[in-house]
């Protein structure tokens, strides 16, 4: 089949929110339909895109493309790209494409992708030096924006440990703006077997907590953050449970100079993962 | 009166949403309705804690406290200090907190209080070092995520310049988690009026953008980071006009090491902040 047979042809009717493949389609909005098909949705233009070099590179799949007239019109460069790559590319209605965005203004290009999780043993590779590492973290968009960061961080792989949100969540591939698919992403549903995998690969467990004894400058000072690390960041309400930050192998705070109670996840996570990173390329 | 006359009596009627006192407050949620009575609301008990905290400093007044009896069961401690400051305290119905609530899930308990922004020359004392400048941000989340990060980094004031959104928009005071009630904060409509206040104060202005040629940790390593520093931040979506990061002092990048295209707002200022606050204190 030629690729140009994938492309929607003027005149071809767009598929409707009843459409059999749409309806498929946005079973992925739910974990439940995620995890039965092993695919998940990426919306918007830079998802998309981030997905198709994602694709391209041979690290995943894209099984299908889903756009409307007005978002193919504004976006050419993405449909020629997907055409390209052999991808589906099938018209969808504004209706249809509401049915399968999870934002409040559908963005009208939604791309069908297999998981970009990957076996611990692959994201946690020989020579690893910093790793993020999510316990117990239920807000998909929190989660999202540590693997923003982390991927900013230069990292080299997120673990989602414990009952940590799916990394396919559709609020937490947004929140990432494509870095879901730019490092490795692991899920390890046993922290503890998590943690030995992060150990095996020869890192330094650190918990980040808002109550430990010492801050992270004190401990960088004394050249604590230029060794591989693995920093483990609880739940925003809860934090990380006493009795994991006891298994770890520190904890540090993020130092509060002024008068607030404590960062929130993604700022705190940022200033401990560019900690890291700059000592170790001190 | 004694201050008990100002706390609820058992068989009080609550408040409901068509009473004049909560049809008046709930105009607050409004930036035009918070403009014209000078008076803005702080929801949930943290919010409320920190409000009272900075009233009893004097800094600022709280001229209602509204709450549930769900609220006032759960936050005993909350109305007896309300009561105790001589805070007139009136019970509402779920509907009217609902009314009053700017979130999803109202907290009921909601006060009414003066703003919290001061006069530049007030919040820019002689012997600042440390400032953030939010330019155009028009996300009330983020500017309140802001807040809380340069409260935590200690920084001595935060500016709201430009087109800015209003520090006392529901959002931006819950996502401030308390701190607008901690550092000064100041308004300022006219940038350039802003970045002259700021160089009077003995303070260099940095552009945080994206694009600078430099990073901070170069910029650190020289031991620029170590002086008195207002870093100025941008919108999420535009970051700073040119013109505007032209004006400044320095223009410095937060650097990327991976393949993130750019760091959230929150993020990056945490990473600044924290750098400066750092190198200021070593």
């Amino acid at each position: 089949m030629s690729t140009d047979d994938r492309a929607p042809r003027p005149g071809d009717a767009p598929f409707t929110e009843r459409t059999p493949r749409v309806v498929a389609a946005r079973r992925l909005t739910r974990r439940s339909g995620r995890d039965r098909a092993a695919r998940f949705l990426a919306e918007g233009a830079q998802a998309v895109r981030e997905a198709l070099a994602w694709a391209a590179a041979g690290r995943g799949e894209v099984h299908e493309l889903f756009v409307t007239a007005v978002a193919a019109t504004r976006n050419p460069d993405l449909v020629r790209a997907a055409v390209d790559a052999g991808v589906r590319v099938s018209g969808v209605t504004d209706k249809a494409a509401a049915a399968l965005s999870e934002t409040v203004t559908p963005q009208g290009v939604v791309a069908v992708c297999s998981p970009v999780d990957v076996p611990p043993v692959e994201a946690l590779a020989p020579g690893v030096r910093l790793v993020a590492v999510l316990h117990g973290v239920t807000d998909p968009g929190n989660a999202g924006t540590v693997v923003r960061v982390a991927d900013a961080a230069g990292a080299d792989a997120v673990v989602f440990a414990g009952d940590t949100v799916d990394p396919h969540n559709g609020k937490c591939v947004r929140a990432s703006t494509g870095s879901v698919f730019h490092l490795p992403i692991t899920r390890v549903r046993d922290a503890a077997e998590a943690f030995d995998g992060l150990r095996s690969a020869g890192l330094r467990l650190v918990a980040a907590d808002g109550h430990a004894p010492e801050d992270l400058v004190t401990a960088d000072l004394r050249g604590d953050l230029a060794t591989p690390t693995a920093w483990v960041f609880g739940s925003e309400a809860h934090g990380l449970p006493d009795d994991v930050v006891a298994s770890l192998d520190a904890s540090l705070k993020v130092p509060i100079y002024g008068g607030a109670e404590s960062l929130n996840l993604a700022t705190a996570a940022a200033v401990c993962l560019y900690a890291s990173a700059r000592a170790q390329r001190a």
